[in-house]
């Protein structure tokens, strides 16, 4: 099985960062791939980043399609385009958000995000709501820290989410920590150490996910709202685009 | 005052058919214009031709910007990428579908959509969510008709939308019907005699919203989620970009 | 075009302020009007003054009707009597709190209420949950201020106005602020300058939004839960009551 | 302990039969009272007519607290005026709509309203809403009725109820039917018969709950939105009302 | 009419006290009965305890079932083991926590609930949830103190009660306050002195809401997801289990 | 790593099937056990059951726990007992039923759960509720089967099934189905062919999520509401529950 990761962002050093975080985690039999844009924007932080980096997302997913990739994670947080990308894919779409949610979901009660930086916290919320567990998601908190600051110096920002997760902790209740950016997967076995509660990185998850709906034959439905895109003369950045059985 | 409605699709026929609409209601005093992608795709049907679309409307807000428009208005069912134009634009920015929601409510106690295609239910319903009218909306329903197919013809579709929405009235109790696809304003008219209820179209009443908006002095809060994007070096379709401060 | 805008209370300085409200902002062509129950309460802070207050809106609609008024708009938080008022009138009728609510979810994804006295919170919440924003509306916050303090000394309340708004920006994460009585606009433009996010005065936005659908032809279903009251014989103090094709 | 139940219309006949079966259930020691205004509707179809209505139940409720009355019924299905009441009265005020749906929810899981006429579904909607019970009220139905058609004949609404009754437990899959008129009562036991699911009537279950209130030393907060209305100079109807510690 | 309280617990000081609350309140003609399982937990704190006493449970009401039993009460924050009883009941079940959520809306527009301990939170939100209450049940508050320490020594938790219940109303705007715990009621009369709001002890107002649906002829319906338990072979502890038809 | 499936009824037949389905999908490395109660009820279809069943559940749990399994399935519909084997183990515990609505929530916009017997859709609901998609899960229907006749025979319920699943495509607009009895394993494979959209089998599901999470080093968070039971003298079925560090 092949299962690729989609860094929606042109920062190598994340890509590379989360196939190894896929690697560490796949199964015997699981060959891990990872991608990214070869135009875009260095880090998703806004709404015009957002679509930015679908459009490479969806050609990142059409590359997969030619090589028989099985399953596609999204490895941004607020899973950026990750309809556009499920329009596209013969096989299963998982995103790290809504995969940490439902990881948060089956060992805690209730729990809270931190992110970054804090205009990302609508991308949160929206999935937060799209998933359903705005009730049991008890807030989502972000860090004064911008993504690109994460690349070669996590350490510099995890005192800073220590102390918004004992916030979270004691405040809001939470019972578990979602680390709300994929950049940050490294500091997530100091923080199990410090914060002494589950700490969830969404991309391991997103992994672990698709691998088993590949496994159990499940891939997304092609009946409605994510068939593939009907065929158009498209033109611009999409001009090249072919789906689905007019595509393979 | 300048409003510019922006077709977020290539099909020049419907951007004249949004600007004879806003300009058959603005006020004295408020100049409409109307733009579209100069390439992308001739209808938005799917996720991928919104991130498409996305990038499109992104350009035609840069350009109303340089012109000094006041407000602009998303002409698409679904209001696709109507946050990313919101970061782009210093005044405001209405979708239609949410304008069309926001007016129902305040002339129904309950109500439903009739849009099209049948795949397109899952932008309204996300619009309906965003907007927290999921419980005053009853129901999202669709005529099996491409949007394409209202170019020329609309009078085609007449039949199949008015067996839907005295559906919804019969079924759902609605108390007004939206109409749920730009393309669709000439049946307003013989929809309201027909049908005997309110009947809401969405890119005249988002032009008066953003024209009321402008008039009283309110745009887009820039403190958070919705801010300019922050300056980057963006490679490929976003290039050019430049926004905010930093643009003007 | 005319619009009344209708005061609940009895205190004719807060006609006046409406009055001029919509007035500056009205387009060319609108006639705004504004009026006031002959008897009632000088200020509407609980719900026995609320059902006093319905009363004098019925009686100020009635009078509007014969005037041939094409809109109203319910000058009150919490949108007193609007349903009455909506059965009783053959146009549209919008109240303050909600084209408030509506406005500010198209220009922030999340924003709060400061409204007065701490009582009429129940007020505010009720038509909150009525819009459906209460997701986006992140709290109602009151300040200890009674409504006939506003009178004539806005000013006075200022400096506590501004302490709660800055506690809804810092704590609730509001990007804009909804001023919660028709009394305080006069307080709008040093806010917004202030505070540096929206500010939104309900009543100027519901003037816009009746306006608005005046001209796109648009009034309240009269199907069903807000169809004109029924012929009866009432006694006391509708006695007079004539509505709808009865009354006209 | 003295309850009364207040029938906010004028209709004599709702009132003696209200007051019977109130009577009915009461338990040794409770003396039940009933009372219509003197002026005002002679049944509640309409919002117009419940403000008409309401400003009775506050003549009633005063009326009571002059007697010493300790908790009060509202009957009238939608509660009618219930807030105003309970700023009025020292003690409890339960709604007829409100005990029903209590009742319903600690004896089945999901349940429907039949009520009538169809317009005045909005006021059942309001309450299942105010309760909370919009997941398992799974619909408000309506019968093509009015309210004084109830008045002497009530077998000739029968049949069409229990056709109603009958879809909605084989359609929203209903195991209990809120009896939606206070009209109504005497087709409870007969109902109960016929459809073979308990069929709730609020007017009794009201009594039931005020009793328990009063027994349990529970009354209406009085520290916020419930509070004793504010001492003002009214003019018209509400002239001579006084309130709480001022009016007692 | 016999009504039996059911303490789920073994500790026979619990039961002792509910059954004194409920004699305190019973209207003339109610005998109250009292019972605790015969083996069992000392205390219910967590879900391995809330099943270990469902069992208990449901022996307490098969053997009120073989008295003639009218109606049941679960004593215990939470509702553990509810809807097990109600299948096995013919008669009304009411539980103690949405007796207090009930009573608590019908006599304040906000309140909150205090329980104890800490991790007994999740089975207070799991009724607020099921009884429809969250949007006015603002927060479920604890105190650090596990459950036997309430049985001889309430006194000892009184300040810490005191504490977060003020927290409460200052915080969260609470209006009434809900105790969530079967074994604090000898704190009521001095919280209410000393809060000044209402405060909600749940076995008593569950002993009224019971007696009233049984003066009502109202009882659990049985035609679907709480009809008797379906006849099978049992084996263990549940060997001796028989309801319905078939055990009666 | 070793992933012990609990069947919570005495039926071999259903342990063995759902130990066949799991090993069919586990990675290498991963041992599939499955264990049943020594005692209990042959099937679950009440709340009585689950309460038998839930104990019996434990006792899996606890025999698991000393042989060092790592992680638990509740191979139930309704997810019986799950929160008390969370406490009881030290490792992840994933449901049937939350596991099918998260795959289904990551290929489907909107799905449909059908499930068996009738009275059994309040597990279903309450479990929807629990994982917050009771806005994307359409709603749960059932066919009249009871869990036993799909014991050796499931092909005589596959019609009843296909049935009532073509009428969640075509009145719920679901696209996906989820089958809601463990029993059902066998239908899959057909069902998928003959429905044309995804069909989704909880308990595979469930051991790949479980799977996922012991990979990733993921458990129930012991901080709050599924912490180890507190330690207590038991009597009765529980005397010799040992739980957390007081029993390994």
């Amino acid at each position: 099985m092949q299962i690729k990761i989609i860094n929606p962002n042109t920062t190598a050093a994340f890509t590379e960062r989360s196939l190894a975080l896929g690697r560490a985690v796949a199964a015997q039999g699981t060959t891990i791939l990872a991608g990214q844009p070869a135009q875009g924007t260095p880090s998703v932080e806004c709404h015009v980043e957002e679509a930015v980096a679908t459009l490479g997302i969806v050609e990142q997913v059409l590359e997969g399609e030619r090589l028989g990739v099985d399953g596609y994670v999204i490895a941004c947080f607020g899973d950026t385009g990750i309809d556009a990308a499920r329009e596209a894919a013969a096989g299963p779409v998982v995103g790290m958000t809504e995969a940490a949610l439902y990881a948060a979901a089956m060992i805690a009660p209730v729990f809270s995000i931190v992110t970054l930086p804090r205009r990302t916290r609508v991308f949160a919320e929206r999935v937060v709501l799209q998933a359903g567990l705005e009730r049991r998601c008890r807030r989502v908190r972000a860090i004064d820290v911008d993504v690109l600051e994460c690349e070669d110096e996590t350490a510099a920002v995890y005192d800073a989410f220590v102390a918004e997760a004992r916030a979270a902790i004691r405040e809001d209740g939470a019972e578990a920590i979602i680390l709300g950016c994929a950049g940050l997967s490294p500091l997530v076995a100091p923080l199990r150490e410090t914060l002494g509660v589950p700490v969830i990185e969404g991309v391991s998850v997103a992994v672990k996910m698709v691998e088993g709906l590949v496994t159990l034959g499940l891939a997304t439905s092609k009946i409605g709202g994510l068939a593939y895109p009907p065929t158009k003369v498209w033109t611009g950045p999409a001009a090249g685009f072919a789906f689905g059985k007019n595509g393979r």
